[in-house]
C-alpha cells in the first residue's frame, strides 16, 4: 500500500470521525435546545453526544494505534501506554455519558435500564469495562507470562472489534428510540421524515459507514504490524519508516529482563530484495 | 482443539440459534396474537420470525460452511455450492420478511422505510443481495480469475461479517422499537418491564449471544481451513478427517482445468510429524 494511500485513509477516516461527532452535537444544539448538567433534558442531551465520541470515535481511535507504521518499529511499551490511555480517555467520556442519562432519568423519575438499548449498552460499557482492564493487566503490567498473553492476545483483540461492533448496534437503537420520542408528539411526525428525522437517521448511517472503516482496517492483513517472517507491501513502503521493519525475539527497549511482546514482534531489517521478505 | 470441544461448540450454536428462532415465534405467537398472510398486524409478526431465522441463524449457518473440517478435504465445489444455497434461502426468508412488513404498512396506510431501523435493515438487505451476487458470480461461476478471487475474497469474508453485525444492529433496533409501539398504551408500560418487555429484551440479549459466538468462530483461526503451509492442533484432530489434511496447488476436482480455489487450499497430507506441518 502507498504512502499516498495510508494518509488518504487516515485523514477519511479522522474526517468522518469527527462529522459522527459534530452531526450529533448539531441534532442535539438544534432540535433540542443544546447542553447542561443540571438533570434536566438539557444533561440528556449530552448523552448521544458523549457516547459516540467516547464509545465509537475515540474508542476507534486507540484501537487503531497499533495500525501506524509508526508503531511497528522501535520499542512497543509507548504505544501500548498511548493505546490504554485513549482506551481510558475513551471510557471516562462514555461514563460521563452514561452518568448524563441516569442524572436526567433520576430527575425526571423516569426507570432507568428498562429498553433493550439500555441493556446492550450497559452490557457494551461493561465489556469495554472488562477489556480495559483485563488489558492492562496482562499487556501492559509486566508479570503476565508470555503464554498468557499468547492465550488472551486473540480473545482481546476479537472483543475489541465486538465491543465497538456492539457499542453500533447501542447507538443506532438509541437514535431510533430518541427519534420515536422526541417526534411522537410533533406537527409533523417520524412517519412523515421530518428535517430532524432525516438529519438523526443520517447521523446514525455516518456512524455505520465510520465503524465499517474502522473494523476493516482493523482486520486487513496489510494495516497489521508485521507477523513473523512476513511483511506485506504497505509494511514496506509505511510512511516514515526508518527501513527497519523486519522480525525478531521482540524483547522491549527498558525492560530488559522481560519479553513485553509475543514472539514475533518487529524489531529490525536490514535490507533485502521485496521479493524475499520473509525474515528469520 | 479436540473433537468433543468442536462437537460441543458446534451443539451450543445450533441449540442458541434454534432458541433465537423459537424465542421470537413465542413473543409474537403469546403477545401479539400469531401469524397471518392477509395484510393485518399478524402479516406484521411474520417480520420479526422471519428476519431473525434468515437475516441471522441462517445466515451464520451458511457463512460457518468453511469451518466444518469434513468442507476442508476433498472437492471444494460442494462445499461452495452449499454455502451458496444456504445464503440463497437465507436470502429468500430475508425477502419475505421484507414483504410481510410492507405487506402491513401498505393495509395499514404506514409509511415505509422512515425509521434509522429500516434504513439500517434495508441497507443491510442491499448489501446482502450485492454479496451474494458478487460471490455468485466470482467465486462460484468458473470463468473470474485466480488474480480477481485472491483480490475480492478478503473483501467477501469481511462484509459477510460486516452483514451479520449490520442485521444484529438492525434487529436490536427493531426489537427496541417494537417494544415502545406495542406498550405504549398497556397497563403496564415498557419502563416499568413487563413480561413481554424482560422477554423480548431477552431474545434481542439471546440473539447478540448467538452473533458473538458465530463472529468468534468466523475469525478464530483454528477454526480455519488450513492455510499454505499451516495446519493447527484442531485441524489435524478434526472429526471425521480421513488423515488428509495438507496443502497443495488447489485444482478442484471435476474441473481439471480450472484453478477454482485459491493457491494453499487444502488437498491431501500424506502424514508427518505434528511439529513439522509444514507441507510442499
Amino acid at each position: 500500500m502507498a504512502v499516498r494511500w495510508f494518509y488518504l485513509s487516515a485523514l477519511t477516516l479522522s474526517s468522518l470521525g469527527l462529522m459522527c461527532i459534530l452531526f450529533t452535537v448539531y441534532w442535539m444544539q438544534s432540535w433540542h435546545g443544546g447542553f447542561a448538567w443540571d438533570g434536566t433534558i438539557f444533561t440528556f442531551n449530552c448523552h448521544p453526544v458523549l457516547m459516540v465520541a467516547g464509545m465509537v470515535v475515540l474508542y476507534s481511535a486507540a484501537s487503531l494505534v497499533y495500525r501506524l507504521p509508526q508503531s511497528w518499529v522501535g520499542s512497543k511499551l509507548p504505544w501500548k501506554i498511548v493505546h490504554a490511555a485513549l482506551h481510558l480517555m475513551a471510557f471516562i467520556l462514555t461514563v460521563l455519558g452514561l452518568v448524563a442519562v441516569f442524572k436526567y432519568h433520576n430527575h425526571a423519575n423516569i426507570a432507568n435500564l428498562y429498553s433493550l438499548h439500555s441493556w446492550l449498552g450497559i452490557t457494551t460499557v461493561f465489556l469495554f469495562a472488562c477489556q480495559w482492564f483485563l488489558g492492562f493487566a496482562v499487556f501492559l503490567l509486566p508479570w503476565a507470562s508470555v503464554w498468557l498473553r499468547r492465550l488472551l492476545k486473540p480473545i482481546h483483540v476479537f472483543f475489541g472489534a465486538s465491543i465497538l461492533s456492539l457499542a453500533i448496534a447501542s447507538v443506532i437503537s438509541g437514535i431510533n428510540e430518541k427519534l420515536f420520542f422526541s417526534l411522537k408528539n410533533a406537527t409533523k411526525p417520524y412517519s412523515s421524515l421530518p428535517g430532524e428525522a432525516v438529519f438523526a437517521n443520517s447521523t446514525g448511517m455516518l456512524v455505520v459507514v465510520f465503524a465499517l472503516l474502522v473494523l476493516y482496517i482493523l482486520q486487513a492483513s496489510s494495516w497489521k504490524r508485521p507477523e513473523a517472517g512476513v511483511v506485506t507491501e504497505r509494511q514496506v513502503r509505511g510512511p516514515g519508516l526508518p527501513c527497519q521493519v523486519g522480525v525478531g525475539q521482540g524483547r522491549e527497549e527498558g525492560h530488559p529482563g522481560k519479553a513485553w511482546a509475543l514472539p514475533g514482534r518487529p524489531t529490525q531489517y536490514h535490507g533485502g530484495k521485496p521479493s524475499s521478505w520473509k525474515v528469520g
